[in-house]
């Protein structure tokens, strides 16, 4: 069995590991004041060329968006999303459950567009019932979305620029932030994002972490007592080193930029082998998800030797699916996966 | 200056006063436990045909949505609606507030289409991430809808049916309930909502009124302790008799009913004034609430003698404004409208 | 049968009713911008002495009190009040329903004692975890308090220095401000009141209104988006010319004063007789509310003719119960409870 | 500088990291389904003696707090717990943020006394207004408690006893369970608290975990879609393989117990040391926390050698410290404080 399920179904680069391993018996204090915490902070800091910036880690990416948006939000306040994003569909209500709307806009290819966002904005500062409206207070995007598409560097600073104009922050969920910024098609670096945004996180769990989601202030800009409120939300690391040493780690000669190339290769040489099998792709996607038609019945005979995800049904007799490679994945598994499209096509 | 501006400009139709009064100096006990609660219950079963159902009183309709849509879903579970309806769009978020998402769909003048309703409950439950996204635990409606317009038996029917074969309420936001049944365009009886509905409420406010909302629970199957929580959401009247003697009175001699169709048959009136001054009608209402589309230079003459409620721009030129009758328009004001609106248009 | 059950179990003062009636007809905008909440609040001023003062009609009590402290407290801020207080013991969690601790402290006869307040606040902020703890971001008082007694100007004072010292807002619930106001036992008046606290509310329904609560923020220091969020919490009135001519009657000619005045000449009137009967007093109380402790078997007999509210259980013995005058008392009611207790005495 | 702050400061116990090193690059499925979790969850049944139980594994002590209280609690009810609780005072009004009270009651050393939960829950049930209040709805115990203290397995029963006697669960926080069940002092064993209690979580943090706590619910009596409920909170992991490995290798060969036990040995030691050198015990705690008075000066010098944790003020002159032993803890540690402790008196 080969898996492409997804970019989280492996456990940890193996200098993390070793890492972890290496400062094991260490006394450290607890809740993020040990001092890997604080070396990997400056890293991040010195790799997003914002020497001011305010980091803090948290564990997941559902916990942190919930935790970001309801501590930046007032309560009369809602996030601005893009329908398919993931604060708007795969996490559980858990926006909603700290008491504020998403309120959700029609994207393209999963990403806000900036004219549309503009148009909704003056509309709802135009309208003459807006004191019994929820206010737009945040802008929400995922970079790369929830279908592997980018922002170009024009777009991002168009947002920001809309945002700026109404005085609410923009903020960019990067939970696969590494393969975004590793594309061969991007002009965003990590700079532009923390130029861009007035709040981002740089995903750990899906580029090579075991867990862990650095949240960046780039001006510094958190909100106050975020601590005790990140404590409210259940979202506190008695062993902040663990976070810590893992993002240390993960900033330490490019790590994090090198294991998110290869996944974009994999995912380069994974969409040849997919076009060659003769594949329809689903849209096209410039990160490490890949999105395919499949026919039903071939589906069904090769799930029996590969792992990938259910996406969306197409038709009556297709259905879309998702093969995602990681910083893990092998090339051998692509080549094996070539075979089995292969022999598939000929039965 | 006359108004059209909503239905709740005047204060509460004098029956309702007089009763304040002629039980002023009673003694009766707080929280919803005097007599007048207990006889306006006992008249609302009886006109909904359902001896066995549990009332409630409240004080305003957002108040209402809130309370009841947060008492009825579990934690993980959201509401169905129209993107057109008030809890979408002009509650202030108070769903949200508790916890809630509302899941929008989609909906044509102001209506849940049962098609479109039984295609994402299906799609919800067939899709093989649902643990991981918001469940669809209710289903609101408004009926009439924020737009004026009404469901067919046939729909409510239909709807209740789908709502029925995936176990879950359809809640029925009646706040202009009386205009509805009213309408001479309609098929639907309150005995028909209390039959298709597991709760719904009859509105106070906009239909004669100071304040109160009458809810239903017409199989006697309003959640459990639902006083304590009433009060947890701040919405416990001290002097419930306040409510009570109010619906006591409206449903005593048919008032509910009565000052309903005068509202209507008003509309009536309005509508053909209207259209013999050559008025854009932006959608066809059967109720209470008619929209026109109004050139802008027009508006201005006319909002200098007539009050009416800004819906939203048409176009560059245009704008679609609202005007409403209610229990308390007196036709004096219709005629008026008529002379302003050639006045206006010789100008 | 009599009743000193609450000061809730009458209608409104005939005045309030007059003016509904006198004014029901006038067509007036919703939410509160009516003419008669602006006449009302501008009257409300004046008798607070602080022309600066932004002020909101609310309905309830319990509603009052969530909308204040959740929309004042910071999220990771909890209330300070007396283990006595309202929110504390009587409000179904409303509190916490927005999410905010209620941080209890043990007082004196139903008093926060400004000496413990201030050690609560000192060791608050010495303690080395206070990251971990709930915030005092907010004092609530009750003034008269659940157990009728009074804050002395003196009081007052030092809690509003502690507080200050301390940059956190004094909140005084006045559900039944009047009867302490009018007490003969009081160097406290409206214009003090004003000028401790940071925000408090003027009852109305227990002092003769349908229902109404005034928030008075005397430095018009409401925070931002008020109304909004008010929505949110389902606690703003489509027909807010409802608590507008009631509070603009009762702060006509000092109407408020006068009619508490007499519920306190009621309870002096009340506690003669008490006394004259041999009633033991569970507490000293100067307002409208008294206290006394009734041997079993004599509460069961008058409980036949005169009705009073459960306080608590004194011992296996006897029981706590309260007995309260209003602005509706009448003198002869009164004067028919000395009859029964001395009938009582005899058997 | 030798460290006694607390039983988090080290990383995991070496089987742990062996562990996730030798399973690293396995592909495994996320969210709790990897075959880790399952194999961990069939250990803990066996090791509890609940074969029908449901477990769940969630990061943090405060979190599982929040999520097991808020999931279990219907939204009127409170959770009762001691004054000096974990919940109550230390997780900044994380169980508030879901919108439950905390009902405080006094204990003794930490703990709850039977007797007096059961004055609490009959007066409540007795009270004529409970409609109005908070109902409790769940007891929450810690064991060991805050201070380190046990509760036999009479007092368990009896809490036991009590809760089911008014239908409500009784839950434990066992974030330092290990701890106490290996206590000389004890007679409770894990399948007595798999017996009295109907949902707690087995600590792993604390006990030699890089992170996760084990919710148990002995009786397959978890919460429907408790998952998504995990989700919507932010504390569901995406590689639940990390807690899975992690729990699953504590409890292979006893290596929970077997840890623990060293950190009791340890304190017994610890204990020893400390009485040796003439200190002062705040109270006496069977487990791997110790309570001590220092003198204001003798705290200072020691400080520069030795780390441990404030406590609180004992008064002007002396301060309660805490020194805790883990499974990290070294004997050699405790040597060198026993010198410091000789040298520092003798100065």
């Amino acid at each position: 069995m080969i898996s492409f399920e997804s970019d989280y179904t492996e456990g940890a680069h193996e200098k993390i590991l070793d890492a972890l391993l290496r400062t094991n018996r260490e006394s450290q204090p607890g809740y993020g004041s040990d001092s890997y915490s604080e070396s990997a902070k400056e890293k991040i800091r010195r790799a997003c060329g914002t020497p001011e910036a305010e980091i803090h880690f948290l564990v997941g990416g559902t916990q942190t968006n919930a935790v970001v948006i309801d501590t930046m939000l007032q309560p009369y306040e809602g996030v601005v999303a893009a329908k398919t994003g993931h604060i708007s569909t795969h996490e559980a209500g858990a926006i909603e459950f700290t008491g504020h709307k998403v309120l959700e806009l029609d994207g393209v290819h999963g990403k806000i567009v900036p004219e549309r966002l503009n148009d909704f904005l003056e509309a709802f500062h135009q309208d003459g019932n807006r004191e019994h409206m929820v206010y737009p207070g945040m802008v929400y995007i995922s970079h790369p979305t929830e279908y592997g598409t980018l922002y170009s560097l024009e777009e991002l600073k168009q947002l920001s620029d809309i945002c700026h104009s109404y005085n609410i922050p923009l903020y960019l969920d990067g939970a696969r932030l590494g393969y975004g910024l590793m594309s061969s098609e991007t002009d965003v670096a990590l700079q532009d994002v923390a130029s861009c945004c007035d709040v981002f996180y740089i995903g750990g769990t899906k580029v090579g972490a075991l867990c862990g989601e650095a949240v960046v202030f780039p001006g510094g800009n958190g909100p106050m007592h975020f601590m005790t409120m990140v404590k409210q939300h259940g979202a506190l690391l008695a062993k902040g080193r663990l976070t810590g040493v893992q993002f240390d780690t993960l900033f330490t000669d490019d790590l994090y930029f090198k294991i998110s190339r290869h996944a974009i290769e994999m995912a380069g040489l994974l969409k040849e082998v997919l076009q060659k099998a003769g594949c329809r792709f689903f849209m096209d996607s410039p990160t490490n998800q890949q999105f395919i038609i499949l026919e039903d019945e071939e589906l069904e005979r090769l799930s029996k030797e590969v792992r990938f995800s259910f996406w969306e049904k197409y038709d009556d007799k297709h259905t879309v699916v998702r093969l995602a490679t990681s910083w893990a994945t092998k090339e051998e598994d692509i080549y094996r996966l070539s075979e089995l499209l292969s022999d598939n096509r000929e039965k």
